[in-house]
């Protein structure tokens, strides 16, 4: 079985642009004289908001290639090795990295596939907390935002993979945060489960300046950006000088076809504010640094992780697309198989 | 005589929203018992865009204090001290700082002012080159924008008291720049007198971001952003990875009830892009560094600087309105008094 691409979406993207299909019986061997090439059994397949720009065409080159109408979806997952003519892997062994909506993916030249050394935790955190978004979510507020101790840090999409990390590592720096989140079912699980300061849920909130100065008497210095559109026009009037803006995504965008347009740019200039980009592809020579810090944190229960769980590959567009509409509560994976 | 703020403005400004009065003979000495107070002859007041913001009414406290209708206009200026009960002042001295749009000012607690050590260069040159917009130009290009040779810059508002600047800065690197400006006349200045590698006229262009291609085949590593707006917009369409943005002002909007939205903000996620706005009034510290060597720059003939004089206060309004509307051909000075 294997998830294809239809075509390429134009705005709102919906399960009928993917198709689920049987595949024929799957050879678990790298082809005969095929060098540096390894088999993968795909265990846990991760959804993931940037995936969304893969599903349109570019005419210039985005920063992740466009996928291919036709072929299989690509995403990050959690897979074990069944064979390698690659000597960096063998067989056995878990890795985590780009591989194909599919039971078993041939990967030729594999690159940033990253081992996993504590398989005692369980192995979807890997798409998760341990993987893409929890190193994204630490470079970004470690290294982009760079924290002080007392500072008002704001998330959006605070209930997602990324954000409820954002907001322990806030907290475990000693920041005040809040997060935004689309359902009262996510406000009371950044609240209660996740140990934010605050929370509210945006679609209740019919001024969302307004509602941001009510979190903030004092205003934003960190801002931790996952959506975009209104909610960054919001944070921008209520940032406090020499404010930094991390921006991760913007997934209210994602969707549309002409994008939003933000007006108070010149906040920017007013308040000193320092909004800057990132993409943990350009970090990950750190991550087994992080891997580390963030398995102690676990082990320690110094950190709580939520993930929603979609069983089985027929279930993988419905379980994408449930993240643009914020249907998801935590981590969005997909069960390929167990082991 | 002395050039008041009749009223608060909102949308375009115009000169009807200034008005020119006769003073009474002015007292040239500090009021009996006044201390820290110095009076100054105003001999040079500086046009900036900045002063457009001043003239509105904010909610909440911007960045500068707003004008007080019916109270004198205030700006940078380059003044001689001819009392002072201040210890710092002493009478004879020459300052620039924020002064009135008037002949003689009263300034009690005199804060931001510095001493002009220079004065074999034209005094004008301390509203511009050696005054708030050089070292702007400075802060911005240097501190904020982090240049590395070879890159590839693009400049607004060119021709204007920073752009000048920032493209002869760029120029000193061994930076590729090139600017926009308003006419033909500023583009053929940009090109011939301050060495810009390309220049052109924004008015002729139907498409910026075509434009912008055209000019930077590989992309910009550098935008001194003094504009907003559209321009904007086709810069972030147009950097490069890891390209950064020193946000100095966005003149295009500040005569706008509602500014324009940028559309393409996801451009700084995918490109990884630093935007950062910045003022001069938080790195006055290494002022006295920035004025020894430019004046060094200048005597060597290394930095050239073009200034649009207007004759005499009651020429003031027109001279900052001509601001906005393009009119001024480098940094727009207004003469009360050459000594």
């Amino acid at each position: 079985m294997k998830v294809l691409l239809k075509h390429f979406v134009t705005g709102k993207a919906t399960e009928s642009d993917m198709e689920v299909v049987a595949t024929e019986a799957v050879e678990l061997k790298v082809p005969e004289g095929t060098k540096d090439a390894i088999v993968l059994k795909n265990l846990y397949l991760s959804c993931d908001p940037y995936m969304r720009g893969r599903m349109t065409k570019h005419d210039t080159p985005s920063y992740v290639p466009d996928f291919t109408p036709g072929e299989v979806i690509i995403g990050y997952g959690v897979s074990k090795v069944v064979d390698s003519t690659h000597p960096d892997y063998k067989a056995g062994e878990l890795v985590w990295g780009m591989t194909g909506w599919e039971e078993y993916s041939l990967i030729s030249n594999p690159q940033n596939f990253f081992k996993i050394n504590h398989p005692e935790i369980p192995l979807s955190h890997y798409t998760g907390i341990l993987g893409m978004p929890g190193f994204t979510a630490y470079v970004g507020f470690h290294e982009i935002a760079a924290p002080k101790k007392g500072e008002y840090v704001f998330v959006s999409a605070a209930a997602g993979a990324v954000g409820q990390l954002v907001g322990q590592f806030a907290k475990l720096m000693g920041c005040y945060v809040v997060g935004s989140a689309g359902s009262d079912e996510k406000v009371e699980l950044l609240k209660n489960k996740f140990g934010f300061d605050d929370a509210f849920n945006y679609k209740k909130e019919s001024d969302l300046n307004q509602a941001l100065q009510r979190f903030f008497l004092e205003g934003i210095d960190i801002y931790f950006e996952n959506v975009g559109g209104a909610t960054l026009e919001a944070v921008l009037q209520n940032m406090r000088l020499h404010g930094r803006i991390a921006a991760c995504g913007m997934i209210s965008q994602y969707n549309l076809v002409e994008p939003e347009g933000i007006r108070n740019l010149f906040q920017v200039v007013a308040k000193r504010i320092r909004m800057e980009g990132f993409l943990v592809f350009d970090h990950f020579a750190n991550y087994y640094k992080f891997e580390e810090m963030t398995v102690q944190y676990i082990k320690e229960g110094k950190i709580t992780y939520v993930e929603d769980i979609a069983e089985g590959l027929e279930n993988a567009p419905s379980a994408l697309i449930g993240l643009f509409e914020g249907r998801n509560v935590g981590k969005q994976v997909v069960v390929v198989s167990r082991e």
